[in-house]
């Protein structure tokens, strides 16, 4: 029995992302290639620095590829079943500094139909009207509108279902059930599903007529449908997408209580739409202290960083090093109380989110430029 | 064990049509069905008079509504593999009678991907080609170009896949595999399919706002996928589409050889583009004879038409039934040789095809008037 649970569909309990990477065949991100990304980036983002991108599969064909002037295209993707909440944007930062960085393009997939055939309570006038409010997340964040392609599984159908077949014809039910865990309660759209998250991983080169190298930046969770797409891609004459891979940030109740936040669950999330005084509240409230029970004895003994989650975002959120190795000295020694830490983390996640939500209602306006026009 | 096999994919061995009607659960079309059909179409087709249609599921359901002003609409199709063959253009030729008679649309589909996800040799180029050269079949039977809409579910995805999907989370795949013998070895594609055929039957309904009944005309082999469709529909909130059934053309081998033509055996079938002098060999050579094996004893017993595919072949063709009467009891009597009534059926079809294939010729520049414009 392991004691987590890591699939497209479900994060779940105190996650070993070692046993992972050998699960999964994946590899670990190590200082080797932090020096060689370093290379062509200048600097190395926090996320790298701080192993929160920890797992990689062929990053290093990528810059071979690179080097030999032969760039990538970036993948990534939201299915759309709700508000997008701060577990949501790191794939996404990472994905816009590579954007910046490497000066490539972005194919964001929004596979409207996925949460429909997955949850029975979905409609797909739900999910849509999701696909529009998550594009707005997107959007703030930066992306370049000039390289970046929003592709919608319902609406660019007439360019992607021609594409899955290929990919479906190549992948048998055994296959899939084996990979999914599908059941014969599992419906055939479902079944069908994984082909379609295949198609960005390729279609840049269906469109340009040529051969281009894909990194996808993705949370972990989805490994099991791009272990089958690189299985099929070089089976009709395209690359293995290559791929980089985050752990989760943590939900407020704490990390051995849940591996990923839910949108479901607002006692555990921060939403980008959240205004200040709920952020306030929310972590003040909800986010798991590994402080001590009284100020004397947290004085006395200290706080554990490890598993307090005000801390744990932080690394996430703060980019500054110094700064976070002041905060985790003093939580440690008991200087820092859980009341001042959990406030640090206010001030920071009201400042992100204020300058966030600035973008977010000027990118009302600016949908258009992003969706991939045929 | 059953003698026959009729699915979407195979037909083979002397075929039990009303057996079919059990098993299937349809109606045989009786005398007052075909009364209440005449009333309104003021003569009936040949297809009717001789039982080439013979099955049914709520054509009286269809002719209420009509008769209270609510007009159905036809759907039809075919998925392109291959050339088209004489055994092809039945269901059709009775589509073209139907949309003259009641005055209504039809929307035809070509399924271009479900062959290519069915038959491990076929590309999508392969059946793309097919697509266009299949539809100038369809042209030249003389549907109405302003009430005929052709579907082609890699061009009109953008369209079908979001309503496949609405179709697809309604089926599990035991109900997919207990209806089409699935099994771990066939692939995602395949599974899927059955949904994108669904579509067409509630498409127009979709795109007019207002649900319209639905009568597809089509050979029995295809009754799975709509068993499934009817049973699907209500619950999006659509009437379940009706059906009207014909036999098979039966192969020139012969009809207890085998059920259905192929075009992959060309032995066996007449293609559209077939020229006068290979209609005449294939005939000569290949269809099966009822006639007694010399000319003396065939005048003395006479040949049995049942068993006999030119007469069968007639029975499709020879629209006068006062000639196909007198066919049949000279042939019988011995009067009428093997070689002569196939000299009859040559000259049928013949004629027949040399009109199909002059308007055939001039549907090459009348595909853009056909194909549905989003």
């Amino acid at each position: 029995m392991e004691k987590f649970v890591v699939t497209p569909w479900e994060v779940r309990g105190e996650i070993d992302y070692n046993y992972l990477v050998e699960k999964f065949g994946t590899e670990k991100i190590d200082g080797a290639l932090l020096d060689r990304i370093k290379r062509h980036t200048g600097e190395l983002h926090h996320f790298l620095r701080r192993g929160i991108f920890f797992s990689h599969r062929d990053m290093n064909w990528i810059l071979d590829e690179y080097e030999r002037g032969n760039k990538f295209f970036l993948y990534t993707g939201r299915a759309p079943s709700g508000p997008i909440h701060l577990g949501h944007l790191i794939p996404w930062i990472f994905t816009k500094w590579l954007q910046e960085k490497f000066d490539v393009e972005l194919w964001f997939h929004f596979p409207d139909e996925e949460k429909f055939l997955f949850k029975e309570e979905l409609t797909l006038e739900d999910t849509r009207r999701y696909t529009y409010d998550n594009m707005l997340d997107v959007i703030a964040l930066g992306f370049d509108p000039k390289k970046t392609h929003f592709l919608i599984d319902t609406v660019h159908a007439g360019l992607m279902y021609r594409e899955a077949c290929k990919v479906a014809k190549r992948i048998t039910f055994s296959t899939a059930r084996a990979v999914f865990g599908f059941t014969g309660e599992t419906n055939i759209g479902a079944i069908f599903y994984t082909a379609m998250q295949a198609v960005p991983a390729f279609l840049p080169s269906v469109l340009r007529g040529q051969n281009i190298p894909c990194l996808i930046p993705y949370g972990i969770d989805q490994d099991a449908h791009f272990r089958v797409a690189r299985d099929v891609l070089p089976k009709l004459g395209f690359y293995k997408p290559a791929g980089i891979h985050c752990i989760f940030l943590p939900g407020l109740g704490g990390i051995s209580e849940q591996g990923k936040m839910s949108s479901s669950e607002t006692e555990t999330t921060v939403l980008t739409t959240d205004d200040p005084e709920v952020v306030k509240t929310k972590i003040i409230k909800y986010a798991f202290s590994g402080g001590q029970p009284t100020v004397e004895e947290h004085r006395k003994k200290g706080g554990n960083p490890d598993i307090d989650v005000s801390y744990q975002w932080l690394t996430f959120f703060e980019e500054d090093d110094a700064k976070l190795r002041r905060i985790r000295e003093d939580y440690k020694s008991g200087k820092l109380l859980t009341g001042e830490l959990k406030g640090m983390l206010v001030d920071k996640l009201n400042l992100f989110l204020r300058e966030h939500q600035r973008r977010r209602e000027a990118a009302r306006d600016r949908v258009d430029d992003f969706v991939f026009k045929v």
